[in-house]
């Protein structure tokens, strides 16, 4: 069997601090932008300024190549947006395409200590530095269109009205980062004292210690004033279902880990 | 009655797109920093690299001039930190302050529309722009590390052991962010679809709409194998029990506006 694909290190993505809670397995980082519901997208400003611009955007992993990638394999990262936005002007002027960097973070519990310097979180976070080009193409855009669709909620595309028509494509950009380097950071367990407290009476018998599982529920769908559809379709239910299961499964697993 | 105070506007930090959506009011941005669990705190690399630097970090804002500041006055962006990670080095050597571009988001909820130009999130974003400084005094970093412990539990600090011993106090590093602009962006309501789908029978007869809420749900807390107390503290039961509460009342209200 191969050994897993890894991404290279870079200076801004090589972890330093609890280096073994690190991972550049691809798997894994693919995995935690795509359950991101959001990605916070870093670039340097086009003006003169000391500030990066920062947004959230909305993105998801994929090949356009080998749609039948998995998680574990090279992927692009697609992002978002709206035409006029900055971040589409500067990709569009720049011919390798708009270095930024892309962070994705889940937090999966509290974790309490006996004192607040052992505290932490569990949580799963990702950094990929790439390069955003536009996607000119017709058929690769309404593919990635699709896929970001469906990230949201599984097969809402067909569900709904598409193809979107000649001013929603307008209107709409997508951005295709190629990835140059990553790095993941997992975190899972229980709190981790030092044995200065451990050894106290008084500490471990007045403080409570443990996890607060954190998840991302998703609450029952509220259809709109205007929904024509008398029973939500099993697509959407089951996918909710589906999350929570899952999310709950994970966190609450994490928690119990030593 | 003064007007309630706002941030100025900065080239990063016009909200230019669905601008009905933007609030440059100090007492939102306050309250999506901290209700996010956690920061992108993104800056400029301090070497030779396009990519600009971002990583999660554990925030909050606070004023310890005048600890007893509401959300909607001039409060600061205390950042918790290890004391050889990346940014500290920069701060520590940025006599003016290192520049950093602060990004929070929550989702509240999934907006399913006819057709998936018209989807979206219900959320609140923000983005702050401001000068890190490490926090050089023991008085205000003590302060600070309280304030940081009780964002993520409320009196948590109290309830365990402090203060910090020596070797602590040393290895961690708490960074003040002066903020100079700011900006948020908080989408709710149901999908907004354009005539064009909402006059076609064959797309609102077979097209569910409506709003998948979500919340960061804070589950049952699991008790480390070492913990010595029988009962769960009522500051964790209650704070667990009044976050779930509002999370869901938030996303529930957001989904059922127009």
């Amino acid at each position: 069997m191969a050994s897993p694909l890894t991404y290279p290190k870079a200076k801004g993505t090589t972890v330093n601090r609890y280096n073994n809670r690190a991972t550049y397995d691809v798997k894994a980082i693919h995995s935690i932008v795509n359950e991101s519901s959001v990605l916070h997208v870093a670039f340097a400003p086009d003006v003169e300024d000391p500030f990066p611009a920062i947004l959230p955007m909305i993105g998801t992993m994929g090949s356009f190549d080998y749609p039948s990638a998995g998680l574990d394999e090279p992927l692009d990262c697609y992002l978002h947006g709206y035409v006029s936005s900055r971040i589409m002007r500067l990709a569009a002027s720049s011919p390798q395409g708009l270095p930024v960097s892309i962070a994705a973070t889940k937090v999966d519990g509290l974790v309490l200590a006996l004192t607040p310097n052992a505290n932490s979180y569990n949580y799963r976070s990702a950094i990929l530095h790439g390069y955003a080009s536009i996607v000119e193409k017709t058929e690769e855009k309404l593919w990635a269109m699709e896929l970001i669709t469906n990230s949201v909620v599984p097969d809402r595309w067909k569900n709904s009205r598409v193809p979107p028509d000649s001013a929603e494509m307008q209107s709409t950009k997508i951005l295709r980062v190629k990835i140059t380097a990553a790095s993941g950071k997992v975190r899972e367990g229980g709190p981790h004292d030092e044995a200065k407290d451990t050894t106290r009476e008084d500490v471990t018998g007045s403080t409570w210690i443990g996890v607060v599982p954190v998840v991302e529920k998703l609450c029952e769908p509220i259809p709109a004033s205007q929904n024509k559809i008398g029973e939500l379709p099993n697509y959407i239910a089951d996918y909710v279902a589906d999350m929570n299961a899952n999310a709950e499964a994970y966190a609450l697993n994490a928690a119990r880990l030593p």
